[in-house]
């Protein structure tokens, strides 16, 4: 395990929250905690129960005010703020920030790491801090952390599974012959779909994970409007019925190499490795040296993405 | 990536020969290599290729003694050599030596580990030097590394299948409804399975890596003789075929937590997770805050064994 080190969290929804809730378990400590408009900062750690008491209570966070957390003492930046896409603004000035004044950032938030790659490279470079994110790809399951012991170099491609919620929706079409917007439905209503499903549904959030991929095995280069992407919005049942004739089963499948992203909807065999059920992911490594790795596990949820967050913190030299 | 290391290689077997060969891929240098018998050395780095060369020509690897591998400059020892059980040794006294000097010890070698693991963590606590043994369990699937990164304390439980051996035949039997010695000839034809077989079908190879398991959930505890052990030399291949009925199979399970570990032949879902096909290998690895991670893949084989031996390289701090 790592050096014990002292946490400032930005963004304060499901994987802001977990971290902040697990981070004594794993040996460290929080001297922040804020969302977009409030912030608890205390360079002793602050009261994680009470702060998340309060945000679940519908109350401020803290007295203070988010940007103050910057000019506290801390060693790692967790940015765990909503996922943008573009200018990939605020999650990317906040990783800027930080590591410009030589601290380590661990995000969670995929718009600076799929959108403006080779940018915080440089930054990182300048920098006597260091950037993970093993949070933006899959969860719980260690995919980014393989692929650098592995060396990215000997990694020819990442194909698999990465966004729950679209899986979840076909598995549920297949299994009850049920129709699109009728599962969707069923999505929201356990929590599985948000309100507004679009980034899931079209393939844009498991497009953002395949072009990080990209830009890991291939040392920057790609960003979303690289990637061809397709979603299950138009999947009729009677398509799920056919291939259920013919012993397979359709799943929205992402594969990242050095030469880019697709993400799409496939056949692939009923009982096979792709067809995971439910909202776990699974992803297939492709190795040089040692033929395919294949890892699945919860690709999502506040405890699991924390975990990775964690994790991450933990790889990273004191500073 | 870590920084570059020099390695001197004990063991001139598969796994010896590939870490050697692939050591320069991941931007390390091999400064010694060395069998039973003979050993090359070079501080400023040996001809690996003249090296396998000769050992694959059935001459000496070169004209030095393998004692002498300990006298040169070396930052990690990888300790290669053949499995040995109780003192575990000559491979527990390599480790000893190296770490007495103050080099690290990365261990493909699985009688140490599991054997003696107490004294390897009190010798490693005395020493400048680390030890790391992902190569010990699974081959080229990340087991121990994810366990480290989601840190001991959070992993509940290790299952899986962890000798491909074993796997195979069982495979074969139940498609191709043969009994157990026709399917082990024909996995020895093919080197799936050794001329002596035995560690291989009685369990034994598999129950040392369920110790190892136990021993880093635990902190160590366990060996060999604490593990509950029973091999596939008896199941006919009627089971089988009665198992399949049922849309069951057999498969020669492991379970390792912190109360002890247990190896034997299970009836496993015919499309499950645990039902991998052929020489793979697989675990689930439990876990209290992020659900269960599955991870399969090549869990034998010289280069396969090998980028584990050298993913461990690239965790290690410089000396």
């Amino acid at each position: 395990m790592g050096a014990s080190q002292r946490l400032a969290i930005l963004g304060a929804g499901d994987v802001g929250r977990s971290v902040a809730d697990l981070a004594s378990e794993y040996g460290h400590e929080v001297v922040a905690l804020a969302d977009s408009t409030t912030a608890t900062i205390d360079p002793d750690g602050i009261d994680v129960a009470a702060a998340l008491d309060r945000k679940l209570g519908g109350d401020d966070i803290g007295a203070d005010d988010p940007t103050a957390v910057f000019e506290t003492d801390y060693d790692v930046l967790v940015e765990a703020t909503p996922t943008t896409l573009g200018d990939a603004d605020p999650g990317f000035t906040h990783a800027k920030r930080a590591l410009e004044t030589d601290h380590h950032v661990v995000l969670a938030n995929k718009g600076p790491v799929a959108e403006r790659y080779g940018e915080l490279r440089e930054l990182e470079a300048d920098s006597a801090g260091s950037i993970r994110f093993e949070a933006t790809v899959g969860g719980a399951i260690p995919i980014l952390s393989t692929i650098e012991d592995s060396t990215p170099q000997a990694v020819t491609a990442v194909r698999g599974v990465l966004n729950g919620t679209a899986n979840f929706i076909l598995t549920r079409m297949a299994a009850e012959g049920l129709d699109y917007e009728h599962v969707l439905a069923e999505a929201q209503d356990l929590g599985v779909a948000e309100a507004d499903p679009t980034f899931d549904v079209d393939g844009t959030d498991a497009a953002l994970k395949f072009v990080i991929l990209a830009n890991v095995l291939a040392d920057g280069g790609f960003s979303l409007e690289d990637a061809t992407v397709e979603g299950i919005q138009n999947i009729p049942g009677s398509a799920l019925n056919l291939a259920a004739e013919d012993g397979r089963t359709i799943r929205l499948i992402g594969e990242a190499t050095r030469d880019g992203v697709r993400v799409g909807p496939r056949l692939v065999p009923e009982n096979g490795a792709l067809a995971v059920t439910g909202t776990r992911n699974i992803v297939q490594i492709e190795t040089r040296n040692a033929g395919s790795l294949h890892s699945s596990g919860r690709g999502a949820g506040g405890p699991e993405t924390a975990t990775a967050v964690l994790s991450d913190v933990g790889r990273l030299p004191p500073l």
